[in-house]
C-alpha cells in the first residue's frame, strides 16, 4: 500500500528532521489495519518493570512470554509495539520485519526508592534490533523532570541521527501535583506541549480530566471549553503544535468494556491520533484482547 | 543593504570574538525595519514551555501553530526569532533564510519543583537548523546560578568556535532576592554585567525600576542618577562595558499599549539596543500585533 | 501481510546477523509484488555514475530526474531501490517509507584513471537517509580486490551493528582476467562464494556463462553440470552456502526482450532469488519498463 | 526582501539536506543584485594559489590586497566570494556579514610536483569564519580523482551536518582526457553529474563546448542537440538532475567582453545558474570589473 | 570433567597473557576426544575463498554447506573449528557452545593479483560470535610478511586484551624462496620461531622436510639431526620456545591414507600438539572422514 496522503501530510510537519525519521514514522503510521489513516494503536508492556511480574501478568498467565506480546499486537493489527530491551530482544528475531518497535530507554519499578526512571537501553540497541523508534518517559512536575529532559534531549539528538523516531511518555506527577492534578485538561496540555518542544516525533500522554491543575493556570481556562473529553483531547492537540504531532493517549486504569470504547470515541472526536494502550489488552485472554482492539480499531476508522 | 557604519561599530566592540560570530550578530542587525540601526526587535517564544501551552497561546489561539511565530516575526520585520527546539525545528525549512533564529538551549517550567532550568538543545542543533544564535538563560542569584554559568561558559565557548552569538537571558532571582529586587537597577545592572564578563554577544535583562536590590550597593548609587528609566538604562548600558555591548529589554507583563510605548521611549532614550517582547505580541491578534510592532520599531527609529 | 514461512526460513539463514539486519532484509523481501514470495527485483541506478548522464539516461530523457526512478521502482512494484548517495537523497523525504533503499556507499566511473571505485557514501548517511541496507562493489580478481575487501569489511561491521543489510556487488575482473572469464560459471560462483564469506546479506553476480575461467579448477567442474543457465545457476546457489544466501542476477547488458525473459527463467529454474536490472529498466519508456518489470516478476512468480 | 517563490523551489528540490543547509543556499541566493531570481554570479578568488601572485594580480596590482575581493565582491552586487583559508580569513572580520562567502577547503598550486590539491582549510574553519559554505575542487580523471572523492565525501558529510553549503568544483582533467576533452560537453555533464551524485549543493564546471571527449559516448549524443552553447548547457543542466541542482560556470580564459558576454546569453538562455568568474573581474581596474559584472548581472536579469 | 595436569601444565607456559587467553585455549585444549591430553586436532575451511567453492567442495557437495563443517567438527571430536566471517557465522547460532571456533581474520584467493591476504573479520566478530580465538596469516620470506606481521601484531594485542587465543598460520614463501625451500627444516622452524615471537598462542605449521631453504642456516645443522620427520619436528618445537607453545601441523596436498597415517605418527612421535586437516577431510563423504579422523586421534591417544 502505497504512502496516503493523509500520511504524507503528517511527514511534512516534522520538516526539522532527517528523512530516516519520517521513513520510520511511515513505518508506524502505514502498518496494521489503521495504516494510512493518520491514526496509531500502540501495544506498550512496561508493566512488568512498574509493577513487577505477577501484578502484570497473572491475570493472564500467556503474557509472561515475550512472544505473547508481538503475537498479540501482529494479530490485532496494531501500529506499533513498545516495551523495554528484554522484552523486544527476546523476540527481536522471531519477529523481525513483522511489526514496528519501539525500544523503551527508560524504566521505572515499584521497588524503587527513587521515582525517577533508570536508563535501561541505547539508540545503539534500539538499531541492532531493527525498531522503529526508541521511547523515553519524562516526569515534569517530578524532582527529576529536569535530568530525564536532559537525558531525553541526548537521546533524541542521537537517535534522529540514525534516523530513529522519538516517542515521548509524558507524565506528570511530583510533590506539587495531586493525584487529580496529573491528568487535569491543563497539565495533560502542558505536558504534551513540553513534549512537543522536546522534538518528539510521538507524544504520549493520558486521557485529561476536566480539572485544573494549575491555579495559575484557570484563568487561562475561562474561554476554553473543557466540558467533554472530546473537547478536551481538541485542547491537548491544539496544544502540540495546533495538532501537528502525532498524539496518543494511554488507556490508563482497567475499566469496563463500554466505558473504555466511549473514552475511544471522545479521543477520536477530539482529533486523537491514537490510542496506547496495555493492562487493558494483555490482562485479558488474547481472543478477548484482540475482539476488543479490533472494536477499538473500529472506532478510530469511524465503524463505530 | 550594506554594513552601516553604526552597526560597524558595534561589531568591533567584539574584538575577542572570531569574524562568524560577528557575522552572525551582523545578520541580526541588518535584518527587518531596523537593519542596519544598531537597534533590535526579537520575538521569544519560551512562553509555552514556561508557562503552558493554554496561558500562552489562548488568548490567540492562531499562536499554537510554530509557524504563526514565524510569520509574525517577518511579517513585522523583526530582527530575530528566539524559541526552543520543537518550535524552531517545526519551522526551519519552511522559512530558511527568512528571519535570523535564535535556539533557547535551556528552558523551565511551571510545573517544576526546582528553580533550575533544562537544557533542552545543543549547539549542533542550532547548526543543523541554521541558527544565528543560542539562548541561554542565568538566574544570577539563585542556587542555580553557578552550575547554570558553567553550563554557558561550556555552550558558549562550543557555540563562538562554530560563528554563532550567544544571546544570554540574565534574570536575577533566588533566596535572597526579593520580588522587587528581581528587577532593581543595581541588580538588573549587575545581572548585565555578569553577562557580559561571560561573554554574551547580546543581553537580555528587565527594564530596570529605581529600587537598590542590594544594601552593599546602595552608597555607591548616591551619585548615580537612577531617577527615571532614561537615566536606568544609561546605567544598565554603562555596566555593560561602558555600552559596548547589544542589550535588549524584555517587555515584561502584559501591560496596556500606552505604557507599553512610554517603556519603550525611555529604553530609546537610555540607549538600549533594542526589546525583546514575547507575550504582548503572540497573544494579540497578527495585525494588532504587527500594528505594536511597527510602533515600538518607529519608536526605535525615533520616529514617535 | 504477514512475513510468509519462505521468508521467515530465509531470514534463518542469517543465524549470525543481528535482529536488525533480518528486519532489513525481511523489509525487501516483504515489499512490492514478489513480497513474501523469496524472490526480489531490484532497480540499481549507478549507471549515471558509471557511464556518464548521456549514455545512461538520454535513451530515456525523464531518467533524468531523481524521483523518476523512485517512482519507476513503487510503480512497478519492485522489492527495493538502489543507488548513490545524490540519487537516494534527492528523494528519500518524498518517498520516505515508500521503497526499501540501498545505498551505493562505492562508485566508479569512465573517466577514471583506476579502475578501482571511490567510497561515496557512509553508514550514517544510510541511516539518516532511512535506507534498509548500504551497498558496495569488489572486483575479485582486480588489483584493488584486497582494499576494497578491506573496506567492506570495515563498512559490513558498521553496518550490521546500526541493523542495516549489506548489498555486496562482486563482479571479478583484472589482469588475469578475460572478458570472457569474468562471467565464466567457476569465476562467478567464486566471487559469489567470496561475497558470502565476507558476510554479505545480499550477493549480486553476472549470469554465468558456461566458460571456465580459471584453469586451476577445470577439472573440479568435469563432474558439474554447467551445460544450461539453469545448471550454472543452480552451482552459483549452491557455492553461496548450499542457496542459503540471497542472490541476485544483473541483467546485463541492454538485449532484446524475447531474451531476456529467456534468461530470467533460466535464473529462476536454476533457483536465483531474484534480478538486479537498471539499464534494461530506466532506459525505456516508463510504460515499457512496468510491462516489462510486470513480466519478469510474473516469471519469478511462475505464472510465465 | 522575503525568500522568493523561485528560490523556495530551489530549496524544495534539496529535500535530503538539513535545514541549516538550505538556510546558507538561500543567503546566497538571496544576496546582491540578483536576489530572489534563482540566479547567482560568484568571486573566486583562487588564482594566486594556483598560478601565483603576480601571474594573478600584476594586471591590476590593488588585487594583491584580500580586502579589495570582498569590496569588489559587495560593490559589484555580486551573490558569495569564495578564496582559500588565509584570503577568507584576511576579511572576515571587516566585511563580517556582508557577503556570502564560501571557503575553498583544497587548492593547487603551479610549483607543485603533484597535479593535485591539498587540503588548506577545514569545516571548522568556515564556521568559525561565518562562512555560507564549503568549496572543494574535484578533478574526475586524474589519478588523484578517488582519493580527492573521498576527502570530498567526509568533509561534505561534516559541513553538511553543520549547515553549511557544499560548492563542488568539478574539473576533469587526467591522462585520459586531452585539453579539447576537458571541457567536451560530455566530459563537462558527466563531470557536473558526479557533483550531483556526490551530494553538491552548487555546481561549478567550465563552459561546455561542441567537442565529445568520450568515444564510448559518442553514439548517446546522436540525438541530443549540441550544435549551441545554449543546448549543451541545457545538457549540462539536465545532467545535474533534471536542473534540479544550482550549478554555475566559470568564466574559463581571459577574453574579449562581447565574447564574454555573449557567452554569458548563451549560459543563461540554456538555463545555467549562473557564472563563478575570478580573472576575468579581478584583474581588470574596479570600476571596469564593476561595470563588467553589472552586465552580466543584466544579462541574467533579461535585460540585456 | 576438570582441567588435567597436562593442560594446566600448557597454561602455564603461557604467562605472559591474561586469564582469559587461557581459558580459551583450555576451552579448545579440553575439547572433543582429545580432552586434556594436551594433542589437538582442527578443523580449518578457508580452502573455499583460497581455490573458489568448486575446487574445494564439488568432490563432496555437501560441503558447500557452513553447517556441514560444524557438524563433521562436532561428530568427528575435534578440538576445534576454523574458518573466515561467513562460514563461522552462519552456523554461530545453531551450534553455539558446541565446539571452539576459531575466526579466521585475513584470507587470500586464487583471483588476486596479489600474495597478499585480505583482512575479513575483526576482534569484534570473534567475540560476538563467540569464537575461542582469532586465526591469522602470515608469509615470511615474501614481499608481504612486514605488513602482515604488523597488522598481526595489532590484531593480536586486541584480540588477547579481549581473552581471545591467537592462532597464527606461519607459512614461509617468497622470492627467495623455492617451492622446495617452504618446506624446508630450517625455514619451517624458522616460521614457526617467528610465530612464537610474536606471541601466537597456537601455530600452525606445515610438516618440515630435511631440506634446507637458507644457504646461511647449513652450518647451523650440522649437528642437528633432521634425517627423520619425527626428528625434524623435534626440532621445530624446540625451536617454539623449547616445546612450550601449541604447533599443530597441517596436513598439506590430499594424499593416500596410510601416507597420511605414517605422517602423523611421525609427527606424534616427535612431540607435535596435533594436526590441522582441511581437504583431507570435507573433500570426503562424511563417514570416511569421521573414520579418518577417527584413526588420527587414535594415533595421538597412542593407540596406533
Amino acid at each position: 500500500m502505497r504512502t496516503t496522503e493523509r500520511v504524507r501530510k503528517i511527514l511534512d510537519w516534522y520538516e526539522g528532521d532527517p528523512p530516516g525519521v519520517k521513513a520510520n514514522l511511515a513505518r508506524i503510521l502505514m502498518h496494521g489495519k489503521l495504516a494510512g489513516t493518520g491514526k496509531a494503536v500502540i501495544l506498550p508492556v512496561d508493566q512488568g518493570f512498574e509493577h513487577g511480574p505477577a501484578r502484570s501478568f497473572a491475570p493472564n498467565p500467556a503474557a509472561y512470554d515475550p512472544h505473547y506480546h508481538y503475537q498479540l499486537a501482529i494479530e490485532a493489527g496494531l501500529s506499533a509495539y513498545a516495551a523495554p530491551l528484554g522484552m523486544i530482544a527476546a523476540g527481536a528475531d522471531s519477529f523481525a520485519g513483522e511489526i514496528p518497535t519501539i525500544l523503551k530507554l527508560n524504566s521505572s519499578n515499584s521497588l524503587a526508592t527513587s521515582k525517577d526512571q533508570a536508563v535501561t537501553g541505547s539508540v545503539e540497541d534500539a538499531l541492532r534490533l531493527g525498531c522503529a523508534a526508541i521511547g523515553f518517559t519524562i516526569y515534569p512536575g517530578s524532582e527529576y523532570a529536569f535530568p530525564q529532559m536532559e537525558e531525553l534531549r541526548a537521546l533524541s539528538e542521537e537517535a534522529k541521527a540514525c534516523g530513529l523516531a522519538v516517542v515521548v511518555w509524558s507524565y506528570p506527577r511530583g510533590p506539587n501535583l495531586s493525584k487529580e492534578a496529573e491528568t487535569a485538561v491543563d497539565i495533560c496540555a502542558y505536558a504534551a506541549h513540553m513534549a512537543a518542544l522536546m522534538g518528539a516525533t510521538i507524544i504520549k500522554v493520558k486521557p485529561p480530566t476536566a480539572h485544573i491543575g494549575l491555579e495559575a493556570a484557570r484563568k487561562s481556562y475561562e474561554n476554553v471549553d473543557i466540558s467533554t473529553l472530546t473537547k478536551r483531547v481538541q485542547h491537548v492537540m491544539q496544544a502540540t503544535f495546533n495538532g501537528k504531532r502525532v498524539v496518543v493517549f494511554s488507556g490508563g486504569e482497567n475499566k469496563g468494556l463500554d466505558a473504555l470504547y466511549e473514552e475511544i470515541r471522545g479521543l477520536r472526536d477530539g482529533g486523537a491520533s491514537g490510542s496506547i494502550i496495555g493492562r487493558n489488552t494483555f490482562q485479558r485472554p488474547k481472543e478477548q484482547a484482540i475482539e476488543m482492539l479490533g472494536k477499538i480499531i473500529d472506532i478510530y476508522l469511524g465503524k463505530d
